[in-house]
């Protein structure tokens, strides 16, 4: 009997990975937030203005984001990228400065940025996993931060044939008149745009973030190092479905570290098959639920080496 | 919008019981396991011979069980209380001796204990939980430990009216018809005793077990000195309740550590309006659901310090 229950689960997918016993504690965890503006937000559908995003950032050199908190109770090493946000940053030991664009275009107006940009996301996701991974990281949490973060991702699983009235939710506190007008940007931007669901790269373009893209590049290149990531919220699980769509082993290297209260990430995790580590209703983005569930992966490891010593002594 | 989710409800529920602000952090956390026999073992409801009770208590003081993992993993103290093992244990650093008997009599021939050994049970839980607070303990998680706990417990819940059809369910790996055994014995016990469920020390000694009943005093106790304590499964609960039947007031000062695999788990946190932090599968016993969800616990101290200090500063 799997009397452990879920945390045995988590252990065996780790063992599929890294195929030791004792399994490895993990040395090295770090949690990258990846930040982009989003053009579409200037049709009102989020709650706050767009420089909230680069205010944002600065806060996180402060330390002075739930994410900083979390990050320190959970013992991760936190760096915050630049995908694309509108704002130039001076240098800083978190920072990593990726910057596609100043932000992408409205997507309910014609494409969020070109193919090339699109490729260049991926490719700057994937230097960021590997410097870190070149670093020594072994579990690599992922957040995302951008004012409209949670309609670009909504658009992205619309153009992979998600029922837009499934996955349509409040980010940031907005009304329900906002909703339905989050609703009708993102079945514009598909009617616009007409992404390729079978082309990642063309939906990346059309309706994407930089910040989305960076993720899924980056949730590549760890699958390609055997090192394990974890999904957070609605957005990162956005950057997380791009690069599933690109290479679908990518799963067997993706621990969701909680469910979101927005619902559409319910809709996403199920037709994946997943279960998520946590369920608190949270809904605060930067990483934050992944991080709080890094514990019992650890826990679920410890359980895990414990048991086969027992079986072997 | 309450972005942290059920975090902001946890350090809510915290806030209650301490009126500070910042909140302050736990610095001795401890888990109590309470380990006792169960007479109604001899109808073969459990998977497990009786001696594994005495078994696995030693096992404790070598460190070798699934709740010194998480203890350790969780920094928490370790004690495991003989409530009532039918076996004479050494001295031993982690260990509390309050042995009430060697085991409860089978309580599907006749009452469990005597009405004296009930209020015993519940001082001797009372007097750990003094020791354990006047030593600095500032989060006490319990953990039940003995073979037929579910049984009794079950017994307990259904002698407070639940529904035995509703509640019982698998502990150890038993089939279908031990289950089905199980409930019998447990319908034959409620007959035979009529445990008066406006008296919980009546049901206590009709058909509960030393352990059980010095939870229900140990959490009284804690109440007493406003010392949060954390629920673990399905035996906990049945501590949990019987001192809440003594004092409503309990409630606000209990966390409940996860959703046991054991279905009846959820009827009882259902009936009692509270959501338990973590839902993982687990059916461990020994504290360990609850061990692993003081992380949140202290998640949520952590952002509630952070938030408020965000508001003054």
């Amino acid at each position: 009997m799997n009397e452990a229950g879920y945390l045995e689960e988590l252990a065996s997918k780790l063992f599929k990975i890294k195929k030791q016993i004792p399994l490895p504690m993990f040395k090295d965890k770090r949690v990258y937030v990846f930040a982009a503006d989003h053009g579409v937000v200037q049709n009102g559908v989020s709650a706050y203005p767009k420089n909230v995003t680069y205010q944002m950032v600065l806060n996180y050199f402060k330390g002075g984001a739930g994410i900083n908190v979390f990050a320190r109770h959970m013992g991760l090493k936190f760096f915050v990228v630049d995908s694309g946000v509108d704002y130039d940053f001076e240098d800083n030991p978190s920072l990593i400065k990726m910057k596609v664009g100043y932000g992408t275009k409205d997507f309910s107006m014609g494409p969020a940025m070109t193919r090339e940009e699109a490729i260049t996301c991926i490719e700057y996701g994937m230097k960021v996993a590997k410097k870190a991974i070149s670093q020594g990281a072994d579990l690599l949490v992922i957040g995302d931060k951008g004012i409209g973060n949670t309609t670009t991702a909504t658009a992205i699983f619309a153009s992979f044939g998600f029922d837009v009235n499934k996955i349509t939710d409040i980010g940031t506190p907005i009304p329900p008149s906002s909703v339905i007008k989050k609703r009708n940007i993102v079945k514009k931007a598909l009617k616009i745009n007409r992404p390729n669901p079978n082309d990642p790269i063309d939906v990346l373009s059309k309706v994407g973030g930089y910040c989305i893209g960076q993720m899924a590049g980056f949730i590549l290149e760890a699958f390609k190092n055997k090192v394990p990531v974890v999904i957070d919220g609605f957005p990162t699980t956005a950057g997380f479905y791009l690069a599933y769509k690109i290479n679908k082993k990518v799963l067997d290297y993706a621990f969701f570290g909680h469910l979101s209260k927005v619902k559409g990430h319910k809709v996403i995790l199920d037709s994946l098959g997943v279960r998520p580590i946590l369920d608190l209703d949270m809904r605060l983005g930067e990483g934050t639920g992944a991080a709080l569930s890094v514990y019992l992966i650890e826990a679920a490891i410890k359980y895990f080496n414990f048991k086969n010593e027992k079986v072997r002594s």
